[in-house]
């Protein structure tokens, strides 16, 4: 049976990004790349080349533009740009209540390795009394903490609400200087910034008697592609608001 | 509605895991100890006392008599004793055959991390190009590898197997003294003996521009407690022969 | 030539430190333990036995009345209580001040492994662009960061003032919650409590394009043993006041 | 007072290393590129150049012809390209003892971070009873163990060997497939080959109670350029073959 090609458009196609999108969409099988579409152009360009897919890897100012207008004539959309505030996830899902059939993908991480990472977390969380992350970047990155450890945290609280799991004990006195760091959901997330870091982080899980850690190291944006490409081609399936890849996933496991 | 207390047969009572198995089965709900059985006792008093599971952590010169006795006489068995090669499985199975309402354990390890280790490694390896293993033990350890990191590499072959996965890309062409180690069933598996150690253990997965570690550490036998306690409390519930505490797992995940 | 044999009074005796040390000396060659004073005993024990070195491992509010005492008393003292403030360092150089010729050493650790990650991340920090902490502990610690983590924050800041390093490279702009964590003297140092684990550091310095981390695990207190024993041989050699072990592990290598 | 501008002479000058040490080179205060040598041009261009110092990043098939021209005419050489066997580092001493007046530096790793890894290693090794290497690398690479890990080896067994160390202990009685991996001049070295992987080196250290982990991680080439330039800068004043920059660093620290 002939499964028909996607049409894809990529916004911010001359970005870092956007141009390994492109290479990695024109060597998957069964997608092309109809439309590179750049700061300076007109959206409505993706339209014009017949896309039924967009990627979005642009920025904060524009991603939400580009998205309304994307979701309005039913393209669906895999979206990899950060700064999704709730406040702007609802604005998409009010756009997307009007076009319930088509599907936008918004992941804080494409790499395969960091969902899995996630994934695991969220599923070992409950059967361990303690659970902090520990991020580690550039440090040339603006945010403390990064959208994964962000993400990360909170689907491990999620999972140890579903549970009813206790608080983690800490017995912390003295600590004038926020040496324990922040929380997110009341998981504690740790910054680290290194010269000749990339990006990096740790899940340390802890039971008596013993300690689980799952790290995830990303050298190389060349790792977000395969996850990438599996938005492109599942989009279409997962009509409404999706957050996060690991609910792709799921299906092939 | 009451559940019957569960009344339990502790064989290697007065060794090291075993006084730790009579204090966790004694402490945990729904369950007793209700014969101690060491190295001169009769096995029979486990059946006197009543008992329907028992827990091995004896050694390999003993565990199949008493087996061949449990299974005989209709009582579960939960066994951490190692030592079970494809023989001995074969005539464990051979007696249940002939009990096939009886339920049998035998757990290479009953860490939830190193059971998780493991199910999250078999999970994670058709998704990666790579995969290796580096179990690390205190120096007093007679075998290597270790027998989790043998589990565990047969499960991560048995998936990839599955997947129809490639072989792991490998250049090397000089190695004259062994540094890249042994396999098992194809997947590297390194042993490291260091003075401090406790028993620890590493999964490496690589993908291009990421990698994926899931990592182990065991301080303490009390580790194992909370698995032992799970494996007496389900083993009525799964006839048969099984291999692995994360067969057990699934069901409340 | 006969060396005399060294006499140690060990306050705190019948604390778990305390009688660890207690047997570490007595089997040290050159040493041995003539009096054991525990919290309810009198000091003056020590100058009776005719003890010419005193370790003590008791808590903050006893150990200046026990310093006060073997200073005025002409007794070393090698010190593992913790709670030095700059105040109480003060004082006892004030003591030693009139007793010239006694040696107090005081360490915040005295495992071999610490000392040296101290030693060593002192010795790398110039030559790296960014240098941060992690320290790891149980979650029953009453203090973030730990003593060693605070050591060695002030000795890695030291010697970057004396290379005249450039500050560290950080453009975090958005970090509303901590996770960056705190500074001592300018280096980041995080604090992670988790079940499970016990005492441990890691020092990660990164350069373009690589980065070294050096990582102590100590896992039971006997790891301080050496470093008492040899504190206790070499305490005579070095009158006046010595924070940190590290000042006398120079000389043997 | 002035010092005179190092004139630098590149072979492999169009290689990936040699265009960063061209780069490198020419960004450095005090010492400028007269002459980028490539594979099919003639040595003597060094000479013609005025050049002082060579960097040799070539290949094992020509550098021992690069390094007798150099010696014969008085170049210091510089030299990154693997390959040297006892018998090599006999011939180029052979070329010295006539010309005990030039230098040359034999470096099997530029990285000032492997360096201190090296030197902190080989310093900590007599003070622990077990040492242990994991070497981790690309799948690409032909060699195990790396010549970083085998360095390593060496120093850490000197060192011992000076301090009387007694052997390593080890237990292990059933090893059929080699797990335990191979060693170098008795100390265990692993070679893990993950693809996702650059260049990444362990150095695991015990003793009863503790573990020290020195760890090095090279992601970029550009991390040998300080070194690189270190050498140049240094040469002239080290006559004679010196093998290891750790021989280099001792005046500054």
């Amino acid at each position: 049976m002939d499964t028909p090609v996607i049409n894809v458009a990529v916004f911010g196609a001359a970005g870092r990004m956007g141009r390994q999108v492109c290479d990695a969409v024109q060597r998957a099988d069964g997608m092309r790349v109809v439309a590179r579409i750049d700061v300076d152009d007109d959206p409505k360009a993706a339209l014009a080349a017949g896309a039924s897919v967009a990627v979005d890897f642009t920025n904060p100012d524009v991603v939400l533009a580009n998205l309304e207008f994307c979701v309005g004539n039913g393209i669906h959309a895999v979206v990899g740009t950060s700064g999704f505030t709730p406040d702007r996830v609802a604005r998409v899902q009010g756009w997307l209540a009007e076009h319930p059939s088509t599907g936008v993908l918004v992941a804080p991480n494409f790499s395969l390795g960091a969902v899995l990472m996630m994934k695991f977390a969220a599923q070992a969380a409950p059967l361990f009394e303690s659970v902090e992350i520990i991020e580690l970047h550039h440090p040339d990155k603006a945010d403390a903490p990064s959208g994964t450890a962000q993400r990360t945290a909170e689907l491990v609280a999620e999972a140890r609400a579903r549970a009813g799991s206790a608080a983690f004990p800490d017995a912390t006195a003295h600590d004038a200087d926020h040496h324990r760091g922040g929380t997110v959901q009341g998981v504690p997330v740790h910054s680290v910034r290194l010269c000749g870091l990339v990006a990096h982080q740790e899940v340390l899980l802890g039971a008596p008697g013993e300690t689980l850690t799952i790290r995830h190291d990303s050298l190389d944006r060349v790792s977000f592609m395969p996850g990438v490409v599996l938005g492109v081609r599942r989009v279409a399936q997962h009509p409404g608001l999706t957050v996060g890849l690991e609910h792709y996933l799921d299906e092939h496991e």
